[in-house]
């Protein structure tokens, strides 16, 4: 017996590849369909519609589909009201719950669609019939990590009711920022394209945006400190969300003029330099903290230094391989991602620099819509962050000793002009 | 003033992709279009048409979409015959010469559309009106690399009168073999990628194809040289494309049991075996070669030793790296691309072991529609590799030390069954 | 003015690079050394004696070159007592207090010389004159992370009174494991050197000693999940050191038969299953931990089953990227560092998979006599684990998905000899 | 039995490595020594000498210990006369001829020690007993490739009489350049290195030595073209290694602004550009050459164009990959290495940017005492080609493109000042 169902999808989906990748998941799931009208727009500025009867032999085959087609803007032709269960538990949410993707997602209650805010992959999707005090205001839609669903939370099961809208690829260009391009390339123009982010960090603050940096211990090691310190000085960081090693690597620059041990300008080696790293995590721990080492004139450079005096929203996520660690340092790992979260929700801009682990944990939090910019010399590294899904992103693979430099250069001599 | 021409597209050109990067080559390019007809298929198995017009603000940006739209497969709605004309010397083809893609192409020429023969990229097209004694045959077409264009051969320039035909996404699933698909994952199950590797080699054997194996001498340094020399023996490899090193290997370790030295079982590291190398090809040039060295006994194991003894259509292509080089190496670029496009324009299945150079070499030659394996510990290289564009292709990022022995065993243990 | 001091060293300083490194730091230091005396051994079995002054123009220079000798295993002609000093609050070191390497250690105190226990780069070295009850036991000494540190605790300060013992070059042969080699090179025989690691594994578990495992997501997204798992089963594992991710990509597999989503054995990629993983970690939630799962029959195979049937000591430890996570992680990454701790003093062979971050936070607590083998298909990975300074370490760079069947063949093919 | 010989070591063999490599292979070899005198230089500027008994129980493994030893500087205790045999054909060397090593190299011939000229790797070492009219000259001794050996020649077998004088560490500092360093980190602060390069780049220069850039199309590609061509025309290339992609690549941005399709300033990827690459070798073809196109005004810009106008001495060596090839590409690879060799020959530094093929095949060329620095983004490619053995070389894991474009900027702002 064959069972169908009808869809309808609409937008700008052919040029956005919707359609190749609807059609293409029927036939790789073993269905078939009908394409019952297809109105394509005429004109590149007018958007196509199509709807489709897809069929499989089985009820899970159709289903898969169907949840396929959903990911991809697909809604049923009568869709019906999201459909809410009360989780058991904290922590615990109903079999078959409703797992978010990074797009912008709406939901059917009580007739209306409303708006799923907070939107990132991975969670759960809780409807609030009666967010508050404000009795005109009605429900409101959010997601919610597995760790945060409190028993009683209305939970999204199955997908009915539920509309995502994936990026559409603009009409116009983009430059360097490419839509939902998986490949990297190192082969591109290395000074252009620092120049092209460059204009962009400067255009979202410009428009009053918020640029979140990420940074990994190869910023200091290879020199690029001070470059990254000149940026957070001039306003052009809001957020910085980074490690324990980042920060012990740049602190100790202030205290020994050393990373690691080694001088970064004269490339002196000092022997006794590889405990630096140890005594400058012990120094804070005695006088209590970063911004006490700031306050006392321990640290007076560098990028924790200018964090500080420069009020940026600083979150140092703790791991395993940590020394110390610092006091400054959320040892605990779902604490340190509520707190990257707050941050990631707030960008305009994310700009990761030679750090996967702390990417894949922001690129977690980020909405598909957030600009996002990813350096790293390791190409495995940029395609792995693409892979997450930004819908405008550029990958460089580069060395990030000179990517940060040129980047102050070409941002910092727009002040100037 | 707007500048416009319609062209037509058929086939299976949304779930291919073919609309998308139309659409998308247009808009990229500043020009706009309109929709004339759009008769999408109904079923995923009919097949769909578009005529389109497309229109732009000056005449070259018009020639650029109409380029673009060219090699997505799209006719002007009423083409002329190609255009040809003479080159005006060996070597030398005329201004705006046709330059090919790797696609099937038709050219269409006194009224009727001819298949370009050996289609191969980055090649003129070259029209033969009478290609022989046999009046019957008509006119004939094929590619021609720049350097094997002759004084009056007649060819064509312009984009007139000639019809690219793009794969088509299979209908159906197409197992490891991906459709075009850029990105390459090492998260992929090693071993089931393996198999199906596996099961695709005998398949092309069974049905009487030509299997072509690139090999790099990391096949050898890995350890991997005798299970190649196990396929090759089983009668699996019908033609080896390789360079002096990876003979030199695979010989010193038939005379001396090393490779650049090292005992490659015992992982004992004779200290004068990095001598062996230059005294192996000192060795084979005495002799005069490697199929007299097996003659005469000296060379009596080994992937060059099977290529010897059954027939294999082996090419040893030089670089200015090569000790030596072997009697048998071919040291002149171009000499050697002639003999490896010979093979290449044979194989309906090319399997590409740790080898940059040669595979590139081999891919510069290959239609978009032979299937490709490309094997390598480099994601960069498999990336590249893949980038070349065969429309079915498997890239593996794993190491050519285990990837051989294993395929060698799933390969032969099913000739025991 | 010179101010000089004068050392000495024994053992086999010169094949083991000691002298090397000493001659050298002195002249990069600028410093000067004058040779008292060098008894060569005659034999390679005979341990050879150095005596030498060292001069600086200040005494800065001085301390620096001292500390790098001693770092060698230099000790002064007249060695003092080891200087302790109060820590004065918890977590809070004297200042210039001794930093430890990973090589054995002993202090002078009281007049002998006292082992220092656990190990571990980048400690405090702590004396505990009274260590207990057994009043005829005498002083100990053993290593504390800063973290760990107590007020009142007697904390080495200076290096006077601390004698190094670097790990020697073994007199015979070593296989595959390399000598404080710090390259890496992909051009090594694979299987041959997988057989020595079986080789070794099965010698270590012959003489009653420990395997831990350090394994990251890939091993499971590469299909070698179940070859680990046949490793576990067969008591091949004492302690597995893993993250949440491997975790719950293994439990995915048992439960839904797919790693994020894809089929490991098929290769197929059931659209849904990138819903999985969540799906997986809120299963696991619900029943509370995997050792419940276990129990009530919902995980029925794979690498976390063994370990709760084979009571293999588990740590998984939290980070950031981290969804979920399962009720079985330590989220807070110092707690997390103790259980490795514990797991890693226990092991007298520690094989690392395809994870830099679980493997560095186990490097950081190994002392350099402890063999490693590090496994994995990024070289820059292999190079930054075997530079943290084991003395007897193999590197591979190869595929995961490969490497763990073969070596688990290679391994339990033994069993049945 | 056992079998002895009596070596001689001398200079500064402990802080070389010399003693710990030569301890080593004498125990790797499974033979053993004594020690017979052991003189340590009592002073950082005082050579040691050791006098060594190795013994093993046959005449092979004795040979072979011999042979490392050898390789490391270790001669006979009573050195006999180099042992020479006349070359049986051209291209045919005798049986156990003497294969050089990249090391400065002397032959006992006739009573005296000559130096051995135009030293490099794995080749023949011919006697020239009477080079020539000059009859006072006395007999001369130089390297020869196997290809390259004359019938009659003189060639030397066996190691007897051939000392061989490997680098010793330098006594003072070094700076960037490291003392025969394998392993490669990308951990060192970027643009402090590329100062340093820059200042050694100026004093060869002002030394009046030559410097010899070996250039992969990366070069371009990543929008450094420019720096290199500003190099070129400041006069700190003498000569240029490269192959027919980097000079197609280049000479495209001279005639169509684009590298492979791509404005490397403004990103911009006209879809038609990649017949620009094509085109552009079609053009040179046309008019004989580069340095016609350079002398009709159709490349007036670029680093070939500014190597034709400063007479830079220029190889462009073909490889089975090229496209074309340009009329200028040497495409038989014999021909091209004596090319390269020449250069190689002249050069006192050697920069070696982004290409493994033709760095290789320049390091194969190059004594073991000539300067060089390796860029590469790839860590695998610098490894290897550091391994190749310079004793003083950089190998920097970097962008290209950020590279040129800095180490330009710092080498010519030396020029203003």
């Amino acid at each position: 017996m064959t069972h169908s169902r009808t869809v309808e999808l609409e937008g700008h989906i052919i040029d956005s590849g919707t359609m190749q990748r609807c059609f293409g998941a029927v036939m790789d799931l073993g269905g078939s369909f009908d394409v019952e009208r297809f109105d394509v727009g005429k004109h590149e500025t007018e958007e196509s519609h199509c709807r489709l009867t897809v069929s499989a032999d089985d009820p899970e085959t159709l289903r898969d589909i169907l949840h396929e087609l959903h990911q991809n803007g697909a809604v049923l032709e009568d869709p019906s009201e999201v459909e809410l269960v009360a989780a058991p538990a904290d922590r615990v949410v109903p079999p078959n719950f409703y797992s978010t993707t990074n797009h912008p997602t709406e939901v059917l209650y009580d007739g209306e669609w409303i708006d799923v805010e907070r939107i990132e992959m991975d969670c759960a999707l809780v409807v609030d019939p009666e967010p508050g005090a404000d009795a005109g205001e009605g429900a409101r839609a959010y997601t919610k990590t597995l760790n945060a669903v409190k028993e009683g939370d209305l939970v999204a099961t199955d997908q009915s009711g539920i509309r995502v809208n994936p990026p559409e690829r603009p009409r116009r260009g983009g430059g360097a920022f490419g839509f939902m391009q998986g490949g990297v390339s190192a082969e591109r123009p290395s000074e252009s394209t620092i120049r092209e982010v460059a204009e962009e960090l400067r255009a979202v603050k410009d428009e009053g945006g918020d640029v979140m940096v990420v940074a990994g211990p190869a910023v200091i090691h290879s020199g690029a400190g001070d470059a990254l310190a000149d940026l957070v000085a001039a306003g052009y960081v809001d957020a910085l969300s980074a490690g324990n090693g980042f920060a012990t690597h740049d602190l100790e620059r202030s205290i020994y003029g050393t990373s690691l041990g080694m001088n970064v300008e004269t490339l002196e080696h000092p022997r006794k330099g590889h405990k630096h790293h140890i005594w400058t995590i012990s120094e804070i721990i005695r006088v209590g903290g970063i911004e006490a080492a700031v306050a006392e004139g321990i640290v007076t450079e560098g990028v924790m230094y200018e964090c500080v005096e420069n009020d940026v929203d600083t979150v140092l996520a703790g791991s395993v391989r940590d020394d110390g660690p610092l006091p400054d340092t959320i040892t605990d790992a779902v604490e340190a991602q509520d707190a990257i979260r707050e941050q990631a929700h707030e960008a305009d801009l994310v700009i990761m620099l030679a750090t996967l682990l702390h990417s894949v944990a922001v690129g977690n939090c980020l909405p598909s819509t957030t600009k996002t910019v990813c350096v790293d010399i390791d190409p495995a590294t940029v395609t792995q962050l693409l892979d997450r899904g930004s819908a405008q992103a550029i990958g460089m693979v580069t060395d990030i000793g000179t990517f940060v430099p040129t980047l102050a250069e070409f941002v910092l001599e727009g002040d100037d002009a």
